[in-house]
């Protein structure tokens, strides 16, 4: 499994991504599932990636052109004009990798899926973030629904759920975001730390603003250990429910 | 789907179970999931189903005996020594119900299948719970897993991993489960309230200590309701994460 998280807020955007990979409980790794490319002051791109590995890889190689000799390289996702016709080159992507893997089977196609989240901001345009499904349609975040979660999602959701303010400075935010991974982590086993994060500020165009949150990190551990005790002494602020 | 828990405390069991039963989105209704028997001073038996309704209800309505004439019933369930055994006779109910729903297809016993917890005390044993597989076998509560969940488990399971205390008050308890079953009917539309519940407390024999929470019900509300608020003066307790 896997566990990403693509966030919009007022003052720009967060993803989190776990970076677990795993081919049963007794085959697991560690790989990047977030990658991002950008052009100093014009554009600024992250995706994040679910499903299978193989296909994930290849996907992110073919929007690399690594197919390209490497001279010849002129990546698309650098040439278009919009973040909607950047979603539509992942889902085309996406779409082609899937289909190769599963030339007759239809049921392969479930095996070899994959969903994405796309995100970031182009000049002209403001910061959005897009979900990408493996048949290549996508979704777009909107006031509705302002974020976005691929792989394990139901662990981590409620506390989205109730937490989630558009208004959240960048620094909560991730709290936010991590008190969901760590609720995650302690559910599913194929969902694991490191964490990679990113905090992309609207109209900085600007992908640098990155860290991995290694298994020793002293504030997450820190966020960890107290939100146990945070949570009983919120349950404590509510009433008892008498039969 | 449907939503379930049973937890063992020190002081006896607390059980909570949605009614919510649906084919679709387009077809719902309200079903009751939870069932007792008891004999007064001797055992208290509770049943909480997940899974086929035709499957669970005729489940129960074996263990009532219902394929007998009245005056001849004498359930089974009233007569074995043990917890143990009322679990096997549980499991054995399960599994015949589920063979004779599918003669011949395997697959289709996915689709007739169903989980059960069965939990309550016989005089000269000890309050317990089993987690009843729809394979007729069982797993018991312990101090390492002392509540089982069946149906949607994901998204209420967290709040119970870090506040489930062995020495909750029964109705902290219920107010631990009901954040636990508002965080799953948010996020499931096949979780539905009325809820029911029912706290047996250890050595009573008794299984009337029972409530059915409405749509309306005033303390649920008031849970539901603060809840968010608590959740996030919670996160305003842990430190930030700065990049």
């Amino acid at each position: 499994m896997t566990y990403c998280v693509g966030l919009r807020l007022n003052k720009g955007l967060v993803f989190m991504a776990d970076t677990r990979t795993n081919a049963g409980v007794d085959n697991f790794s560690t790989t990047r599932k977030m990658f991002s490319w950008s052009i100093p002051g014009e554009r600024a791109i992250t995706i994040m990636t679910a499903g299978n590995l193989a296909t994930t890889q290849a996907m992110i190689s073919l929007l690399n052109e690594r197919s390209e000799a490497v001279a010849d390289r002129d990546p698309g996702i650098l040439n278009q004009p919009t973040m909607f016709q950047v979603a539509r080159l992942v889902g085309a992507t996406l779409k082609e990798v899937i289909a190769y893997s599963t030339p007759s089977s239809p049921s392969a196609a479930d095996q070899f899926g994959a969903s994405v989240i796309v995100g970031g901001q182009i000049k002209g345009g403001k910061p959005t973030i897009f979900l990408v499904y493996p048949e290549g349609n996508f979704i777009e975040v909107s006031a509705d629904s302002p974020f976005f979660q691929i792989g394990e999602t139901k662990y981590g959701k409620p506390i989205l759920v109730r937490a989630y303010d558009a208004d959240l400075a960048f620094e909560d935010a991730l709290k936010l975001l991590i008190v969901s991974f760590d609720s995650t982590v302690k559910s599913n086993l194929s969902v694991g730390l490191p964490f990679d994060l990113q905090v992309y500020e609207s109209d900085s165009y600007d992908v640098d603003r990155t860290a991995r949150i290694e298994t020793d990190d002293p504030v997450y551990k820190r966020i960890s250990s107290r939100w146990g005790d945070a949570l009983k002494n919120a349950l404590d602020q509510l009433p008892p429910y008498e039969i």
